[in-house]
């Protein structure tokens, strides 16, 4: 998994600050989260290969988190896309989205396909052979979901010795890796665990912005791999969380403490500050691994 | 009058190149021009102080010209911005915008005062002591105004000299500037024109993009000081202009040819080409003063 920061600020898009977007490589696909005003200049900006993107996740309507999504349709249709795109995000965001493209007369070449989230419950939005996306319903001023990406589990892995030694037909070796235990050649059932090794650990992500402080999340996203989640504010600003709805480096760093994540990214931040050091020093009183995001910054999860 | 180039190609927004914006400042007020995705940023980079912005100006709802507009509305909500905004655009742009703002729950404090245009002839969309702005309708795929900024004319100049001579009571002086004959303090009726000096030529811009080759609006903009006229295309193009209803360079000088026009500024240029001096070299063929719009370009007109 390869997470790119395209922009990691609240609020307005300025000359070095671009607002909340990002993409996420997994298991052959380029996922789109969020897309603030800019982000296809950013994508460009970077060297994604943005033609690859197939579904976009917005996690809510605010417009540092989605004034860049009909632009980026728009372009797409100038550049002769033909595949299908997904749009996923709360209700209202068709309306949004297609009302300019009819204003425009600027209708896509390409299938658009809306899913319209409206359920304060996580829901299952995308599912293939490799990946699983679920939402993470939020508490921000409007509705706002964040999405955990997760590999599914990995096949197993052949015990090729002890496969042999157990007289298996070279054809159930799908089954086998498929966690089957099956038949051998002397018609005995044999336990799959004993001629396999564990996989590899499967991989999440969690992307959690905008939100206050919320550890009704902690349960979903207990042992990601790696956790985004937003810190607005420093302590000194908790103050402005209850009204913002928006979380501190401190909270962000008791979700990630709680929820035993493998990583914080922090993100998010609000212009009032010159050093955003001290967010990771903040969050790093409760919880050791911390990066900060930074537009551009590239994650290896 | 000052402009200046905030973007000025077509398409879609790129590293180093911008779609259409521009601010005009003339007799105080500073009005924008269009507004594509990035145009807040532009206004960054460029020193432009936007909260003095008080009217923006829309040709038509393509993208390059308009997705930037709701973003700027709502920076200028995160600014705390009092003033009243007008917005003068194609039918259509007020729910576009207004449904954006619901969405997000994101109503601005200031006033928003949409100007829904919908005329095929020149229409006076605003007018004060100074200043006049008149649309002119143009030829596109959409509903699309081009715009004329006229000075008013100037006061005429006092002839200090002849004015003692001739005996008028200082208190008239406005009058007088105003351009009335007024009484002497002997009762005679004094001619005006015998008192004061001919008034420095009040200037006029048109902004006219995007539009096929379109003639008729060569009376509306006869002898304006500049005209920006868009040039997508070089005439080796000019068979892509009927269906895309864009102009060539050269389309464009030829109606600042026949519109006796002082500047001619092209913008809008296509991405397919390299190197935009070749469009100057086209449009001198047919009409010798010609600038090329770039983004960050002032022009003093």
């Amino acid at each position: 998994m390869k997470l790119t920061i395209l922009g990691c600020h609240s609020a307005t898009p300025r000359w070095d600050a671009n607002p909340t977007s990002q993409v996420l490589e997994i298991k052959g696909h380029l996922f789109l989260i969020d897309c603030a005003e800019g982000t296809q200049v950013q994508l460009r900006r970077f060297n994604v290969k943005f033609s690859r993107i197939k579904h976009v996740f917005i996690s809510h309507l605010h417009g540092d988190h989605f004034f860049g999504l009909v632009g980026l349709i728009s372009t797409f249709r100038l550049l002769g896309r033909e595949a299908d795109l997904h749009i996923y995000g709360p209700k209202g965001i068709k309306e949004a989205i297609t009302l300019q493209l009819k204003l425009g007369k600027s209708w896509t070449n390409y299938n658009l396909l809306f899913h319209e989230l409206d359920s304060n419950e996580p829901e299952l939005v995308f599912e293939d052979e490799k990946v699983i996306v679920t939402t993470i319903p939020l508490n921000h001023r409007v509705y706002t979901n964040g999405f955990l990406f997760q590999e599914k589990e990995n096949e197993r892995k052949l015990n090729i010795e002890a496969v042999k030694k157990a007289n298996v037909s070279m054809s159930y070796y799908t089954k086998i890796k498929q966690g089957f235990d099956v038949t051998n050649e002397d018609g005995v059932l044999i336990d799959n665990k004993k001629i396999t090794l564990a996989p590899p650990p499967s991989k999440s992500y969690a992307f959690c912005s905008d939100t206050v402080y919320f550890p009704q999340i902690i349960p979903q996203i207990k042992n990601v791999k790696a956790l985004y989640h937003e810190a607005t504010f420093l302590n000194e600003h908790q103050h402005l969380c209850e009204r913002t709805k928006h979380s501190t480096a401190r909270e962000a760093a008791m979700i990630a403490d709680e929820a035993k994540v493998g990583t914080l990214i922090l993100g998010h931040y609000s212009g009032r500050y010159g050093n955003y050091e001290t967010f990771r020093i903040e969050a790093q009183e409760v919880f050791s691994n911390v990066e900060l995001a930074k537009d551009g910054a590239v994650f290896e999860i």
